[in-house]
């Protein structure tokens, strides 16, 4: 598992005084992109400089608790299932208090570059996310 | 079925060039938006002048093809099920080719505004969930 | 002038009721990419078939008045300056009523696609921006 | 001065590569919620809980180097000019090269939560400013 400490922005949140259930999807995006970079995977270097992508082919997110500007999280990120060419992320957003305020879950499938074709996960991606499962 | 236009802006994209995916979900709330606004249950009034609210407990969504900044989309919306307490918004976003780039659901719990307890769906909204279903 | 019709959604807005400062910029940035389609300058093609590129230098807004959720903006784009290398945009973002709820002004810059140097504004881009100078 | 550690997200970029300019002031305001919470005045309470409100009147930011997904951040944040019923906070966004990526000024009016009528700073508001003056 690997834990991400954020917390919720005023732009976070609507009219309503919430969350905007979209945002839960951005926050799980920021833990994904901060186990990236800390595993020598970032986002920048993937895109620009690497021969494979991860589109985002399916996300799904249950919502809890309401959630308030300055809510303090942790977002626990864990590999739900590695597949050849595929992988499936789980995030759980942890309040202070300990209890689950919202879960997300996105499955990636790995492409070429080019022809964005499906292509096996790369060793450092697969190893990565093994660390985590 | 409710057709909303809209398209996809620079901000909805990011380095990888194509549609930022939790930014699939901002345009279907987008859709259901302007759809209660049509439909005299604005947000405005939903949120500062009613007795209830509509919190989204469950969202998920499909990606099949990549968006780009401009491209412009018809976001159809339907109301896939009218329960008691609650309802699922089916969104389709299709390109201007005619073919689905995505699909979206969002799930809502009608609440009370004071003691956030489940209530049945004021008829108003119930009505107008009809005509789309 | 060009005239872009738009709403305040409800991810615009935050848990004080009103638009987040930072989406007035978003949304005047919605009016110009609008303004760029309408004149065959659409960001799609600018950014990846164009030898140039338009950065912004420097933006600045006035908050005049607020702005909720449902609101009706007809944002009135006009060129304020056009320069040899570079050119002000400013938005007006006029209500319902007539009346400004808050102002933008973008300064961009042409530079070529590869080296980052600024270049004389493409003949098309003048002319479009004569247009509404 | 009070720094404020960040990093761009794939979600603040854009097609064109760059962190989108609108969300260089996000990332700004970012750094004053961060400040303002470490002060005992986090915007939860502030808008739920106290009896003024500080809209934003004016926002202005430059743009000096391009940002890219992954790109550490360090926001200082200077309260500029402290009026009696106002006051301006100036951010500088720093690189890892110790270099200046963008700056920001945002001046804020103080306003009674109920008539919106402009109202001398809180005193503790005035003396966490005057930390960071």
């Amino acid at each position: 598992m690997y834990t991400f400490k954020t917390s919720v922005k005023l732009h976070d949140t609507d009219t309503a005084g919430f969350l905007f259930f979209a945002h839960q999807f951005k926050i799980a995006h920021d833990a994904y992109e901060d186990f990236m970079e800390a595993v020598g995977l970032g986002f920048g270097r993937i895109i620009n400089a690497s021969d494979f992508l991860l589109p985002i082919v399916h996300a799904e997110a249950d919502y809890k608790a309401v959630l308030g500007v300055g809510d303090k999280l942790s977002v626990q990120l864990r590999a739900e299932k590695i597949g050849k060419t595929s992988f499936t992320l789980a995030y759980n957003l942890v309040g202070l208090d300990g209890s689950s305020a919202g879960k997300v879950k996105t499955v990636h499938v790995c492409v070429d570059n080019i022809k964005k074709k499906k292509i096996p996960l790369p060793e450092k991606l697969r190893k990565a996310l093994e660390t985590i499962a």
